[in-house]
This record gives C-alpha cells, structure tokens and sequence, in this order.
C-alpha cells in the first residue's frame, strides 16, 4: 500500500477550490506508486490523478511537472499537470506538496511477457520521447547517475554478503572506465518499467512516474528500458526483443557512431543502478516506507547476465 | 463536405516533420466544421486532428490556440494544440497556416434531444469555462459582436423580403438599448452548438470550435447556449431544460446582480446573431464555400418566440 497520507475532506475541498475541476465526486488511493500518495480523483469536470509529494524537496518538483507539460504538449501521451485558477501547478494539501495531473486512458501490461507489437511501440515511444526533449530548457541531474552509483556503492559494501561485495567491486571498477559524456543525450525518464507505461491494444497511450527523469545518454535510458522489458526470469536478455526495441527506437532516433558498441556496457550499467536502488531502498529503508520492496536479486541476475557480453 | 483542401503527400510528409509525432498511419477528412479543412490524422504516436485555415487571417489565429491551451491546462476538455519540436504551435502546408491538435474522444448528440444529465453537465461545463478563462491574458473582440450585428444587419435590408426586413429593424432597434457593458465576462465560446460538445455518457469529453470565441459578456455565452440546446423545432423554449441549465450555470459561477433580468433579453440578441450569420451565409456567401448551410428560419423562429417574453 503505497498511500501514505490521509486526506482530511475540509482540506481537500479547500485544495480543489483553487482549480476549476467542479466538485468532488470520489477520492480513491492508488496502490501502485513508491514515492508519492497518489489518488484517482473524480470531479465532475473528469477523471485525474492527485499526488502529494511524499519524498522529494519542494524546490525540485516543479521539473517533473515542467517536462510532462513539455512532453504532453509535444503528443507524448504522459500526466501533465492541471493548473490552478492562478496559473500554479504546484500547490499544497496536508502540509506536503500536492499537484493535480491528467489522468490517461490505458492498462499496464505487468505480470506478463510485452508482445513483439508491445515492444515495437515502446522503441518507438521512447525514440519519440528523447527527441522531443532535446529543446527541454530546464537542466537537471539524472538523480540516480554514475556518481551516485558509485557513491551508493561506498555505503553499501560494508552491509553486503562477500558474493555480492565481489561482484559489486568487480563492477564499480569496470565502470569507471566507460565512456559517458559527449554522448547524444537530454531529458530521460530513466525508470520506464512496465508499470510505467499504459497500453489500449497495442498502442501506448501513457507513461507515467517521470520522477527519476533528468539529463542524462539517451542510450542509458533505452538500455533500463531493455533490462525491465526484455529480461526472462533467470535475468538473461531475450536478444529477439531486444534487437526488436532497438530497431524501433533506431527508426526514431538514429545512433551516432560514438553510440555503437556501448549497447550492452551501458545495460550492464542500468542493471547496476537497479541493483543499488533495491539494496540501498533493502538496506537504509525510509522511515514510513510502507511499499512493497523490489527484489534486488532479480537485478543481480540481471548484472551477471549482462556482464556475458562484455 | 467541409474538406476544401487536398494535401499532397510529400507536403504532409513534410509538415509532419517538424513534429514528434512518428511516421503518417491515416488522415481522413472530417466532413463537419465550415469554416476549416479538418482532417482525422492517425500517426504512430496516435490520434490527433489536423486543420488547415481556410478563413482566419493568419494573425488572428494563435489567439485560438492559446485559449485552447489554456483551457486544456485547466481542466476544460479541449483540443490542446501539439507543439511542433520547435515549440510553434501554428505552422503551414499546402500554403496555409495548420496546426496539429489533440483529438478527443466522445460523441456529439446531434440528431437528437438533449437529456436532463447531459443539460446538466453542459450548464456545469459553461460555468467552469467562464471561470478558468477569468485571467486568460490575451484580448480578443468577440468576432460577431453588437457592433457586428448592427453592421450585418444594414448590409442585409436591402436582400430582405418585407417581413424579414420588419423583423430586423424591429430587433436593431429594440436591442440598442439593452445594457451590454459592465456585465461580468471575459473569454466566451461563443459557439457551443451541440455538434461543438462530446459526450461519454452523461460526461462531456470534449469542448471544441473555439474559431468564434472572444470577450463578450458570460450571460451572451449561456443565452447561446440556451438557444441552440433548449429549443423546441417551432423555436419555443423548452423552459424546464433552459432553467435546468441556468441553474446548473449558477451553481458553478452564481450570478450578479446586474445579470438578473437580462436573461430573456439575452437570449434574443443571441439569437439575432444566429439569424443574421445565417443570412449572410446566404446572402453574401464566400467564393468557394462548400459547406452544407444552416438553415436561417430557424433562428427566426427561436428570434420571433423569444420577443414573447421581454
């Protein structure tokens, strides 16, 4: 249960009567979700999504809410924010930082294999989106990027058994040495699981959570994209929809010639940042962190899958 | 049929270019709307509506996409422009202005009666619309204003028949002293047919043809309104649907007092307008205008049953 904060209904009309939604018709928390407490709200003007902002700092959130504007506005199907009667779209409800976002038509696809159409839109869809984010004005570090891996790494050594202290050792080293910059690269969502994305048929009609987005190489977004989508159960890539989410995104957004033969390094290197994501969120839980933990062994075996290839 | 430009596909190829929004899947002409080119575009990324202006000086038209965006930022389902990479909004093919807009989903009623809940919701609509437009920054006059009707209406005396023409001079006279200034207002539609408004059920999906909007008193926008859903084939008012509708307006943006008593009066200036735009479609019609037109004497009817009550 992801829904952290409970929503007292003075409070609520209050917040709602700074937009031009109509009244309420029903509030109903989200389950899904590990940042923030979510909420389907129905008004009478529509159906939307209300979301306080549970961990990250007030100053930081208008980015998140500036690039779904900017990427909505731009036919990427994603949340953008509802603005107030004076324009805001930042407000506060419970004393958190609380926005109203559109909410999208569309199923999740998790529990189950993407089908090749499924993958193929998705390539496409994410090509999509790296191009229409290049002009994005607003810079912002990708929050969970080389450096804080290799920070994470420092603090989570101590805590961990000598099989994964070996193979996280092994990894942080090899890493170093990898290109990273003067690669094409700008907004990135960077968390772009199958929980993430909202499918009618085969066609995408929402992408959701971008609040891991920042700047960062176009090539390390699209290779989480391959560990979350193309995996199979013993963390081995399915290299027939990998190379399918590859074309696709390729039809999209051509690779420059410094992009070529850093494909699987740069997979090897998403699935080290999940890794530490799911042992850091293991290791140095939240206070209040109610949400259902990720397996970080589900990623391990991705890592030591990925590590065949290069 | 409303289509009045064929584009090339190597034109249209090109126009899409400039924007996010993957490859061409299907465009197909839309034969409603008279005073635009409106074509259904499908592309990879999905489902969008695209126009070419046929009518509107270049000039004029941001105004229509920006209250469009406004709106659609504030909760007020309506076709939200898509900005192209560059950020513009309004670009050109086949040699006239285009822009891409989103595409909602939902059904007109036309055809048929509206319901009570459907009456309801379009009151509720109109309200909330008046409101978000409150602080809309850009000033625009509504294009078929008082002023407008006088002109329009000197113009057409001499194509009248006897009666018309008794009509006319009756109502120009009559509606010249009618308050019309420090009434509340700001941004209206102006235009809020039945075939300008989608439904899912009882819920309105879409707002959209806002090509006559502009500043004009907010009770103009209701008698509109009033007009055109709450009327009866031999032009009477159905009274119980027109206060349903007044009341559910109210309840949304209740009224001031200098508003009480104007209602009637309203929605006979309102329906002069209807019948002299009529008219001139008629009277003075436009080189290469296609469009199927409305028939006048409706608007006579509803014009000669609504000086029944003031």
């Amino acid at each position: 249960m992801a829904v952290y904060t409970e929503i007292p209904p003075a409070q609520l009309a209050a917040f709602l009567g700074q937009y031009e939604l109509g009244e309420l018709v029903q509030l109903e928390g989200i389950g899904a979700g590990t940042e923030n407490s979510n909420f389907f709200l129905q008004t009478r003007a529509g159906s939307y999504v209300l979301t306080l902002f549970e961990r990250l700092e007030p100053a930081e959130i208008p980015y998140y809410l500036h690039v779904t504007e900017w990427f909505s506005q731009r036919g990427i199907p994603c949340p953008a924010p509802i603005h107030a009667r004076d324009g805001r779209i930042l407000g506060e409800l419970c004393g958190k930082p609380a926005a109203i976002v559109q909410r999208l038509p569309g199923q999740s696809i998790e529990g189950r294999a993407a089908t090749e159409p499924e993958i193929i839109a998705l390539g496409e869809l994410l090509g999509r989106m790296h191009l229409a984010g290049k002009d994005f004005p607003e810079r912002h570090r990708n929050p969970a990027d080389f450096s804080w891996c290799q920070e994470m790494a420092r603090r989570l050594l101590p805590k961990l058994s000598p099989d994964e202290r070996e193979l996280l050792v092994e990894e942080r080293e090899a890493q170093k040495f990898w290109p990273r910059d003067k690669l094409p690269g700008g907004v990135i969502h960077a968390d772009l699981f199958p929980d993430n994305v909202l499918f009618e048929g085969d066609r995408i009609t929402g992408t959701i959570d971008y609040y891991y987005a920042g700047d960062d190489a176009w090539l390390y977004d699209l290779a989480v994209v391959a560990n979350a989508w193309c995996s199979q159960p013993d963390g081995s890539l399915d290299k027939d929809m990998a190379a399918l989410l590859w074309q696709s995104y390729e039809r999209v957004r051509p690779f420059a010639r410094q992009e070529h033969g850093l494909w699987f390094p740069f997979m090897r290197a998403a699935a080290l940042r999940f890794w530490l994501l799911r042992l850091e969120a293991r290791h140095f839980p939240r206070a209040g962190q109610l949400t259902a933990q990720r397996d970080p062994e589900e990623y391990r075996r991705i890592l030591l899958r990925r590590q065949e290839f290069c």
